[in-house]
């Protein structure tokens, strides 16, 4: 049974009814803003946490995780708290053998074969990963509605890129190798990823996720073709699963440009663009009636206030107000980003759109 | 003095005139085929001179440059040498130390401020880099007007990023965070990087370059106001210097669909797509009054021939036979692939495609 909050506990004016809001494309009282990565690197209380614990340490106990999540919500006065985790972490369960280096995840028996495929199992989450769904009841309770708790997963294509690739790529050679060389692999890697990460995510609604976002990030390596055979349909089931659920999805790839109508075709209420777009391109491109989730470049806020606000500001100008619109960064903060801007630009971006087309 | 073929040097049938044929939108005889990155890691006999010299050796050592960069046009039956060398060699005499490692080039003193940009010098190719042009004129003699020498150098926003970020990266923060920050700093970069580049340029067409390919492979980092406004204009220079010569250019970016009329308006007789973009639209985009070069998923060559001819048949079929493209990779050679099936590849493109729409 879902914990989610009824309409009844939902308060006007709160982080959690603004970021509703624009998942339905209502009117906000203000246009609600969180950051990708927002938990983790760029806070001190998390660089004192990392000084006596692991990375995986302190996602896997509840405690920590829930602390690390919550630091950013009084940090930097974001609308969300979006969970401490890994996308790598439910893979771990299914036969992985994963370590999170300084340059991304490594793994140690990466999947190469169909034989490896074979080998692979379908988590069970609350046996599996009870600590993420821990630490989300923990965050929930803690935040009593004031702001919303966003639970993620990995994208199935994403995810068998790290699988088969084991280290860090930029092409994803192997993975789109073993692709083409092995469909039929390919198609039983892809059914397993999808049963773990369907499986993950609602448990993460069971748990109390208000809102839920698919990282599908590396699935601009593929051209339409190939993403609309090889990636949507378990992209689009992982959608369809969560519908019956009432809680609003996000639907999030990088470099996606050529596939931004297919990433809408396969589900999610809101899409997630990366800073490459104009922002009132790609809303008109995914259609007005789904909502837009972005899309201010990171690398501005290693550039200073100046840099800051006119990127915010030109993101919020082609929103233009719309309802649907949540402000985030095109992709995951970057880690010498300075706290003090992150702060400055939430407090921004609800003074500039507070009541700017209520009127 | 340009030391290019004369009109009467070059005879019909060969690759040159091939090649030739494609940068111009004539009628060629068939499909000019080459792959970037060719020269080097898939080829046996290459692999054994790296037993003996390191990359930045053999690159420097006209012979071992001009040996390895001829190899592929034996080995694969390609209709051009491109030249064996690294976009960061000009990098080096500019002022930076630099060491090209497995996971790409590391530099010791990357560029952060003003006064490291201040620091660095433009090269005068034939004193800095000689070997890369006594390189051309080897490979020139020895394919005697049969194959095309292919040159090239990087494009200033992508030798920009390198620059700054000294090291491997996948969004280019630290570059792009000076480029916000320290506009000033950053057109003076700009600047010294563009005057080497062009001096590197037309020194290899004074050599005898039949063709020059500018790689400017990360500026679909940029959305296409700041690459309008923080690398158009150079690359636009690079390209207007390069017209008088009477040699085609070839211009590449990865990534780049939201930029690519931005590349095309830059200039490039040629534009190079990549994987992610089906060639047909991406042509009609660009316009048919311009050449195309593309775009094959290299990962197709790690999993088999079936896969590579399905991948092959599709991109000749969106080129339609039009004249003006010339079939490569969307992106560099991936390391493992086979070169049986690069060489089969070849054959297949130039039997396809041999006489398709002269009757």
């Amino acid at each position: 049974m879902s914990t989610s909050p009824t309409m009844a506990e939902l308060r006007p004016g709160t982080g959690l009814v603004r970021l509703l809001d624009a998942c339905w494309r209502r009117q906000a009282d203000a246009t609600p803003v969180w950051y990708m990565r927002q938990a983790g690197s760029v806070l001190p209380g998390y660089r004192a946490l990392r000084e006596r614990y692991s990375v995986l340490e302190i996602a896997k106990t509840p405690e920590l995780c829930a602390a690390v999540s919550l630091m950013p919500v009084r940090e930097f006065g974001v609308d969300g708290a979006v969970m401490f985790a890994d996308i790598m972490l439910p893979l771990e369960r299914m036969g992985l053998r994963i370590e999170l280096l300084q340059t991304g995840p490594a793994i140690d028996n990466p999947v190469r074969s169909a034989d490896d495929v074979a080998r692979l199992r379908v988590i069970e989450p609350e046996e599996d990963v009870p600590f993420v769904l821990e630490a989300i009841r923990m965050v929930k309770r803690e935040l009593d509605g004031e702001q919303a708790v966003i639970g993620f997963a990995g994208g199935p294509f994403t995810l068998a890129c790290y699988m088969i690739e084991g280290g860090p790529s930029r092409e994803f050679g192997r993975a789109k190798g073993l692709m083409y060389r092995e469909p039929e692999a390919w198609s039983l890697l892809m059914e397993k990823v999808t049963a773990t990460v369907t499986g993950y995510l609602l448990a993460q609604v069971d748990a109390g996720a208000d809102v839920i976002q698919l990282f599908d990030s590396w699935v601009g390596a593929l051209n339409p073709d190939d993403y609309a055979r090889y990636a949507q349909p378990y992209v689009r089931s992982i959608f369809a699963a969560l519908e019956g659920t009432g809680v609003p999805t996000i639907h999030f790839g990088t470099s996606a440009a050529t596939l931004l109508e297919s990433l809408r075709d396969a589900g999610g209420d809101v899409i997630s663009v990366d800073a490459r777009l104009p922002l009132d391109e790609a809303w008109a491109r995914i259609g007005h009636d789904c909502g837009i989730q972005g899309n201010l470049d990171g690398a501005r806020l290693l550039a200073g206030w100046e840099a800051t606000e006119a990127g915010a500001r030109d993101v919020l100008d082609r929103a233009a107000g719309r309802p649907g619109h949540i402000f985030n960064l095109g992709h995951g903060m970057l880690p010498d980003s300075d706290p003090d801007l992150l702060r400055r630009l939430a407090a921004y971006v609800h003074k500039t759109t507070n009541g700017v087309s209520s009127g």
